[in-house]
């Protein structure tokens, strides 16, 4: 019954662009029965055993994707499982998950046949197909359990209308076809079941240390929860290690998730309380809960943290996170942030992180340093800005009196803003010149933070200079955006994991005060308004008064970067190094 | 005697690359005999016939290019005549014609074979071998008169090392192998000899408009000029129309240059007189001559340009550009500038330009309009800027008040600045959003200004805007560059060329000079300097005196975008039409 039509393929994507009909399928209204064909397309499909990354694109389930990053190919194989396939779906990329400007595979039906194609949608979200094919099919597969759809993307193809896959944040996006469609081009992208997960989508090559024999695990886990019945539910729970617990080195960890519930566990932590107070409340519930004890807020320091799509995290054979013995607290714990935006009720849940700990200690304790600005109003963005930038820097003065002279080494980060934060960067100088990129997420989202390792681990000697860039989005709001800790206020911050531990705590900086204060002058002076910056005023209430206008706008970022910085550079007793005052390179 | 080798191409420029032997050669010390070899690639090359565009690329005519564009191929065939080839050559392009970072055909040979291949040069001028490759050899012909190499390139490669061929000013690059040379590592491009050549490369594919019979020609030549042994020399002719030479329409125009000379005719220009003047003088000599007569300042009215590279000028059907008859000077100035980099002797010369004129006017005469910038000091570039951005506007108001109803369509421009000019633009809004690029060139250079033909037409509605944006490098000055006059000064000038003929003879805007006031205050207060903004203190003088750093610099920046802009729209008589001061879009 079914019609089978091959098609040769080039080695060499050429922008000349014919439609292929790639698969012919048989639908009925209710089952499928599908043809399995399989295009051989340079060298053979890889199997599904190696696939070794692995995320839920749907809060149902339905669409599983798997995946592989080849460096040497510099390319991505996809394998794609659809559970329950109707007449077609869309899979892509875009650069924040919206379905316009977006680069798509589509698969799709009109019922008697069906046909894959690389598409993307212009600004109005309608869908064209490309004429470069960079998503190639390389094969599907009928299994009980759906369909597997097998396809290959170049990071970087020489399509203007392609999406560049790189490092950091990928906001991978899909849609279901629930009707058959005549073309590509009647596929109305608005009006179907479809939906965004983010994924770290190129993941580092990393050699897996080698674990000693005497390692055991321990699994922090908030036993039998029942999922709240809301779309977002911070959970808190809290563990404790046994009494008289030694120090020992936790060299690796990975998630713990109930089965079934692979879609709702959207990130975990597992943080451990200070050491100043002998106990912490044994609490179970939500973390905004009002029973939820104030002591809780004293559990900050990370121990653990993983999100959606990360795999198990490893710490350098050199190194370990101290946890136990004396002058470390006992109490930990555990942050589940589940997301249940189609709020299925009575849901049990068990899931949590399992870690990996050894007594026989590591070379070095690793340490984490916190880069970027300090929590301060006086880096503020603008309102209606599409991309202001802040930075923060960890200067050479800094680093020169803080680190050994063998210097660290960086080998994982975690970048942190609040809700504005569209991107974050921290560049390694030296001498001046920038020299490495320590961690890049030119698509960042604050409702992902992960703590990711680095591609390379990088060497960070005295007199080095750490640069964080944040880039802020603030058009939805009418008044300025101060730094600060509050949910609408904002942070510009890169943990950064590292060996050996050092007394640096915290490498920050923010504008001088007192050319701020300049900044206000100037501005009410160049406008002619007559608003009060005496000093009883606070820093929020006066970029609160600012009359924004292009051009005090682009007189505070000139001032952001001309003016001396003021240096936080502190070590873990709160004490600071003596660096107070810099001037910026 | 000679080997021969063929290699197979592929029609597609994969990014994996072998070095491929093209051509074999036989080099004796003193004589070259040539092997010739074609390299059939995607259809046949084109002959010598099929290009239209010639320029010598090197001072002493050794090295000529020949070449044609392909818009539907998106491509360039060039054809180069090597006259006396020794070891090989180098053909390419680059930003602004320097070796560092260019992109390079290379020929080149050890002394028994020779190569080709597609190279780029890093910032420090060392070669290395393209990874793709984009210049494609089609054929080598030897000829009594040289060697003809014929080679492709598209417009746009997917190689970041490529340079990106795009409408304006291209600088050609060229260097001569006098030794033969190992590797193409080993040509050491800083010891050869070399040099740049601009030309408009993507000449635009006008229909040539049918010429009517009654159509007569005038040379005006400056006869037999002996050429000044120098660099540099601007020449200066004063020719003169019979008495009572009614008007007529020049609707074409063309070079005519002596044979022999056209590596040192860079370009020539026919000046109208001031018709306020009854005589003028009959000069012909040097223009810079302390014996040029000072009334010859008089003649700046542009009735042709022409500049190497550039082909015959052609007006449109429907005008022309009218000259004669009363109400317009019988005298006309020819300007030719000379470029004698080896400084010749002795060299007889009669170049100038051939008018194609006709009796029985057409439709409508053409106009000439000024766009961008007032010649006011206000509009000012900070010292040791690279890329600094000034923008004039002709804004809706003032062409609602003085455009015809059904507009003008504009089909030449000629971009003008001083020194420091490194990019011009005019774009065409309407209804507030970008339309059109009317003219654009992101390689300009002040010694090279051609009147351009558009490719396409631009059509002018009352309402429109029309924003001429100038970028400037003034990285090897140390004070402020102003805007007017002087060669030191700056402009930002697009004259376009326009049918039918208005009354609007420049359209251009300056920042309001209150708020610059205000910008002087301001930086002097926020840099606690103690300089005099006093009106006795000129405009120039309060520039020099800018501390400039880059607050300071990014404040004026700020500024000019901000500020409200003070309008000149300005009739043929000098008066204004009423509109002054306008808000920026």
């Amino acid at each position: 019954l079914p019609s089978m039509q091959t098609s040769g393929s080039k080695s060499c994507p050429c922008p000349s662009f014919k439609l292929r009909e790639v698969a012919s399928m048989y639908f009925t209204m209710i089952a499928v029965f599908l043809v399995i064909l399989v295009v051989a397309l340079q060298g053979s499909a890889p199997r599904g055993s190696d696939f070794p990354y692995k995320v839920p694109l749907d809060p149902r389930g339905l669409l599983e994707l798997s995946w592989n990053v080849s460096y040497p190919e510099q390319a991505v194989h996809f394998q794609l499982l659809i559970r329950d396939l109707q007449f077609g779906l869309l899979f892509g990329m875009s650069d924040r998950g919206e379905f316009e400007n977006a680069d798509l595979a589509v698969l799709w039906s009109d019922g008697h046949n069906s046909y894959f194609g690389d598409a993307w949608s212009d600004a109005e979200g309608q869908l064209h197909m490309d004429s470069q094919q960079d998503y190639q099919l390389l094969g599907a597969r009928r299994a009980p359990e759906g369909l597997y759809l097998l396809f290959r993307r170049a990071f970087s193809t020489c399509d203007p209308k392609d999406y560049l896959i790189e490092d950091g944040t990928v906001h991978l996006i899909y849609g279901i076809l629930e009707k058959p469609v005549h073309s590509l081009q009647a596929i109305n992208i608005s009006a179907i079941h479809r939906g965004l997960q983010r994924v770290q989508l190129l993941k580092p090559n990393i050699t897996i240390p080698e674990l000693p024999s005497d390692m055991k695990t321990m699994e922090i886990v908030a036993p039998d929860v029942v999922i709240p019945s809301q779309e977002t539910t911070y959970w808190c729970y809290m563990a404790e290690l046994p009494d008289g617990f030694p120090k020992h080195h936790i060299i690796m960890y990975e998630p713990v998730i109930t089965a079934g519930n692979e879609a709702l566990v959207h990130h975990m932590e597992v943080f451990q309380c200070a050491a100043e107070f002998d106990s912490f409340p044994h609490y179970n519930g939500p973390c905004d809960s009002k029973m939820k004890p104030d002591r809780l807020n004293y559990c900050r320091h990370v121990l653990a943290a993983w999100a959606m799509g990360a795999q198990a995290f490893y710490y350098p054979e050199e190194a370990g996170l101290a946890f136990g013995g004396p002058g470390s607290s006992r109490y930990l714990r555990l942050e589940i942030h589940y997301h249940n935006p189609l709020v299925f009720k009575g849901r049990h849940d068990s899931s949590g992180i399992r870690l990996y700990y050894t007594a026989t200690l590591r070379r070095y304790d690793a340490g984490i340093m916190e880069l970027g600005l300090v929590y301060t109003p006086v880096m503020a963005i603008p309102p209606g800005e599409d991309a202001f930038i802040l930075t923060g820097y960890c200067t050479d003065k800094c680093t020169q009196l803080a680190l050994p002279a063998a210097g660290i080494r960086i080998f994982a980060s975690q970048l942190h803003t609040h809700l504005a934060g569209r991107k974050v960067v921290t560049v390694l100088s030296r001498d001046g010149r920038e020299r490495q990129v320590v961690n890049a997420d030119g698509h960042y989202s604050p409702h992902f933070q992960e703590i990711r390792m680095l591609k390379e681990v990088v060497a960070v000697l005295p007199g080095d200079e750490l640069i964080t860039t944040c880039t802020y989005n603030t058009e939805d709001r009418s008044r300025a955006t101060v730094g600060g800790f509050g949910i609408l206020e904002e942070m510009c911050v890169n943990y950064v994991h590292y060996y050996p531990q050092t007394q640096l705590e915290l490498c920050k900086s923010a504008v001088d005060p007192g050319y701020l204060h300049r900044y206000f002058n100037l501005v009410n002076r160049f406008n002619d308004e007559e608003v009060c910056t005496c000093p009883q005023v606070s820093i929020p209430q006066q970029f609160f008064s600012v009359p924004w206008n292009t051009f005090n706008r682009d007189v505070l970022k000139s001032l952001y970067g001309f003016a001396p910085i003021s240096m936080h550079c502190n070590k873990s007793s709160a004490v600071r190094f003596p660096v107070r005052i810099a001037s910026q390179p």
